[in-house]
């Protein structure tokens, strides 16, 4: 009998789809990727191409004076930064200008610097550029919501290769976000509690869809999973913004980013994938019943007109199954 | 500067990003699809191979006694048939025993009988039978919530390439269906109007997103489309679920999909897509706010990182854009 499970934290219900379950296997090598080169001359974020990009916003340089992270205004923003934010409602015509932060953090100078190869310190770096980003964005009083995401490969909607992310800052908060605060607020008010540390309280009493514990951050795979693999990583600490990541959180969230990515690498075969940043939006800075949270969805699947129809997903492997077939991947 | 506009009645945001515009001419054969033969002597859902799946509940038959559409069960159901409907709550597991209703809608013996090539009066068949099963899903008790919907093509998460559609009935109403018939409810509580209703009639006024304008429906490309092409197919006429549709409706509903579906296989090269039926849920029949409609979304970009964090879309394409270059196309 197929379970329709419920996300505790955020409602979404899923059909974990037993009838149409996969092994791991199934997974594995949807298709090949070609093995990237360590400069590519037609990236316009490999070292030597900066003309083909806007100027950069934000650098971290080597030892030897050559970037190592350069931040980037995207090409081709989403929102534009120059502006003010004006609502307009004419009868069925409701608008907002796209007034916000669209940057693209490139994550090395080299083309193939994958996550799983990374040294620590390196994504240590990254991650503290997303911070740093995160927290100018925030300056912008037309802003009110921040996500910082990666996109990686084809499936993921990535159209370049060379390792990087995102940040986009807008000034709308979508109610997908306002829905899951209010939910986290009404659990609070219901129990004291924050939902988010109630979850990982339980997750890791329980140990069954645990994937990786570092020292501040847990990931594991949702007991009401969106999709095959589909992980969250939670800090330890109950905090409501990423922008409240503090040095030793970051040094931590690197060793358990690098090794949650590699087991995804390694036990799957290299699969597309997305990872968020979701924090509360930057007016509700300070709510106490709200937990930021990295969400890393592997595109192993499609979805279709269920989806589509009603908002639910139809996920055909098990969450502990999953978290199973993870951890006992070995990273070296 | 990009626009970010909110659809009046599902409040849902999109970005419309004038940077990253695209000609229609770009979203052509993304990839090739091979011609498909009359009959397939491997597929399922060819005449000759009925026994590869279950038992049919429902069939339809030509003058000669040979089935022309063909109802069955899902051979790998997201929900069961048999059994009770019962929740459980048990700290963080939330969960409800997936029962209900999966069914496969062979909409034609022929392989290769896609809508554009579908004689009206056999897709006027296809959408009667629709009706019915939906009417047949509606009289169990157990039921919330259904959705008919079609895959159609790879992107679209189709894994057989015979045409059929589906049928999904649930035991539960997800918060995605909720929050649309609230938002209904208010907008009818302050103003007295139907929102979808307000919608079409300012639509009709303006004409600029109009596609195809038949007796009973309409479609056309809403102000806030969600992605390239995003299209609704809406009946003048106001009822709540599609289990109201009457006789000169599905006659005219058949005119309409097929002009719609044609002006996207010519104008687009034969797109993946997937259309769904929206309706009230079961228990919310008799509601005078709301309003069924379908929706039609053509798999032509990926969705990534901005999508999952935000729940927004951002679409390359100017609605206006799309609804003229498909209006111009030609079905003769």
């Amino acid at each position: 009998m197929p379970e329709i499970r419920q996300n505790i934290a955020t409602k979404e219900w899923v059909v974990i789809s037993t009838e149409r379950a996969k092994r791991p296997e199934d997974f594995k090598s949807i298709k090949e990727k070609k093995a990237l080169e360590e400069h590519s001359s037609k990236c316009p974020f490999c070292p030597g191409n900066e003309q083909m990009t806007p100027y950069e916003s934000f650098v971290i340089n080597d030892e030897n004076g050559k970037w190592k992270i350069r931040v980037i205004p995207n090409k081709y923003p989403a929102v534009f930064q120059e502006g003010t934010v004006e609502y307009k409602m004419e009868g069925i015509k409701r608008k907002v200008t796209g007034v916000g932060t669209a940057e693209v953090i490139i994550e090395s100078a080299k083309h193939n610097m994958l996550i799983p190869f990374m040294p620590e310190k390196d994504l240590e770096k990254v991650i503290s550029v997303y911070k740093e980003r995160y927290l100018a964005a925030e300056k912008d009083r037309r802003i009110k919501m921040i996500i910082v995401f990666k996109n990686y490969g084809e499936q993921a909607g990535a159209s370049i290769e060379h390792p990087h992310s995102q940040l986009i800052a807008i000034p709308v908060v979508p109610f997908h976000i306002r829905y899951r605060i209010e939910e986290a607020m009404r659990y609070f008010d219901e129990t004291g509690e924050c939902v988010f540390c109630k979850m990982l309280e339980e997750e890791l009493k329980l140990q069954e869809r645990i994937v990786v514990e570092t020292g501040h951050f847990v990931s594991f795979v949702p007991y009401a999973a969106l999709a095959p693999f589909h992980m969250w990583i939670l800090p330890r600490r109950h905090t409501e913004s990423f922008g409240e990541i503090n040095d030793a959180e970051i040094t931590d969230l690197a060793k358990n980013l690098k090794l949650t990515i590699s087991k995804l690498y390694y036990g799957l075969e290299n699969p597309d994938y997305n990872f968020v940043i979701r924090s509360v939006p930057v007016n509700e800075r300070g709510k106490e019943y709200y937990h930021w949270y990295i969400t890393i969805m592997p595109r192993l699947i499609k979805t279709a007109g269920f989806e589509i129809g009603t908002g639910m997903s139809i996920n055909s492997s098990l969450p502990e199954n999953d978290a199973k077939f993870l951890r006992e991947i070995k990273i070296r």
